[in-house]
């Protein structure tokens, strides 16, 4: 359990100058010391290599991005995961995290441990440095991580490039990610390094808030996003969520937010055929399918049937803030 | 008021995307767009100057570093200033950071957005980007946010570089810093730069959990701090405090948190005069005090009187996880 009713047994039995050693233990080879790790008012990063550094931050809050149900090792690879998440989205390679802790008194110590567990195999296996960080109370019963990391890119591939006739594609399927996916993906790293090699490549994101809403954010100025709705690769967890929850399974591959999968497109005048070929060659176990091209189009709204031209508006995608 | 009843005043109210886009227009040029800033999956930030490049985190949270005594503007501008004091620290120069904010549903929107009027300010007058953040919901009530920044330094001073017989100076006057001068403090960063550059400066850091605490984090291995307990500069606010808490003002100076002040070390060999002389000559209106020196000890305990040799140990400084 992430909290406990047992004084000996949380991080405020602890103390803060126990935790921080102990943080450190559990990390092992992943936290170098001081002057390039922590120990110091700054870390000092090893300069970076060629290519354009990369800065992106991302939290994970008990109650928001996970639960009960996921365990703590899950939970502490998921807070890395996502981040590497948006390295790769970018065509990068990542460096160094600093996170950032923010802990009711009751967080179990054991708990936490098994947390820095997963951060520290996800770290190991990305090839991360946590090189610095900071630990600070919140109120009673939760938790929330923050980890900003660093990366660099020979060639960013950016969200706003995309131009009118580009070709969509999205990797993997969709939908249904609450069943497991959403801390048990494996960020794209490798594969959109690839991809952002390719000259066709022409924009490119991660799918993080459902396939319906981030598509708007990669489509150009003055242009719809015409999606062969047939074509949307369907996860089989968004099969099973739709059972319980009697939507259509292609809804939830569209509104569903933490695929995890990159979205990108090619540019108009490119072989399709041979391109899809290099990438199965490239990645034969990963699926990528071709959803739909951007057009120009006038209308404010951005989803249009490829079948029918007619504008879509039932994806509304995930929405961060409700009440409770 | 920093949350609100009123769902209509509240980013609940607001939704995910009106509050990004809110944001950006609350921040002005402190934001620059993509690719350089926000909207993208990562930042890419421009190539850092020469240098060595340096990583910070901190956080800022309802309830434990600020209350409702603190205006909202206050409390932004001080997120800003406790990165800065920390690249201060190092000897460095800020220049690139990313916000994550940890909002209840109920923050209210006012109260944001002179949040941001305060880190906006800040940023302007330190030169620093905002490049990029992430918000995301917690539970009701409550309002953390996380700042990473970015810098750079020629020759970063370290804390854990000062040797047997150094001189220990501290900056300004400390104590009583929960009476304003929490958030109202001036990160030190152009004199720490200017000591960054003299050849007498073995060690540094920025006082933020109090002298009796943070000067162990300095002491060398094998020594222990020699302290002159009369020389400790005490400010006017550890009075007005020690009127209220029956407790020594000396006290106030040793334990009380966030003075944000420098703690530093030059070499045994220096000419201390000259040193001073400079320093009055280069900062006329920041006072500077010798306190003691670091000096070859066997004992476990790192802090000793001067005068009498003997061990001190009633100075515990700030603990940052307490039972509420």
């Amino acid at each position: 359990m992430i909290f406990t009713q047992v004084y000996e047994d949380s991080i405020a039995y602890l103390g803060e100058r126990t935790l921080l050693s102990s943080i450190q233990k559990w990390l092992g080879p992943c936290a170098p010391p001081a002057p390039h790790g922590m120990g110091d008012d700054c870390a000092v990063l090893v300069p970076f290599s060629s290519g354009k550094p990369l800065l992106t931050t991302d939290s994970l809050t008990f109650g928001q991005h996970f639960d009960s149900s996921v365990s703590a090792k899950d939970a502490g690879a998921k807070l890395i995961k996502r981040n590497l998440s948006d390295i790769a989205a970018m065509g990068g390679t990542p460096s160094s995290a600093v996170l950032a802790l923010l802990c009711g008194p009751d967080v179990s110590t054991k708990w936490l441990q098994q947390f820095f567990e997963g951060v520290r195999t996800a770290c190991f296996d990305y090839s991360v440095s946590l090189v610095g960080g900071d630990v600070s109370q919140v109120k009673k019963s939760a938790f929330s991580a923050v980890l900003t990391l660093t990366g660099t890119a020979s060639v960013p591939i950016l969200r706003q490039t995309a131009q009118k006739n580009d070709q969509i594609y999205v990797t993997g399927s969709l939908g249904g990610s609450a069943l497991g996916k959403h801390y048990a993906f494996v960020p794209r790293l490798m594969e959109a390094r690839w991809l952002a090699k390719q000259s066709e490549c022409s924009a490119m994101m991660d799918l993080t808030d459902g396939l319906g809403k981030d598509l708007s954010v990669l489509c150009p100025d003055k242009c719809a996003v015409e999606i062969n709705l047939s074509a949307v690769p369907i996860a089989s967890s968004a099969y099973k969520m739709a059972k319980q929850s009697k939507r259509k399974a292609l809804e939830h591959a569209m509104c569903d937010g933490e695929d995890y999968e990159l979205l990108f497109s090619i540019t108009g005048n490119s072989n399709r055929s041979k391109f899809e070929s290099r990438w199965a060659a490239a990645f034969p176990e990963l699926s990528l399918t071709n959803i739909g091209a951007f057009v120009a189009d006038s209308r404010t709204s951005k989803l249009l049937d490829t079948k029918t031209n007619k504008v879509l508006s039932m994806y509304p995608g995930f929405e961060h803030f409700k009440l409770p």
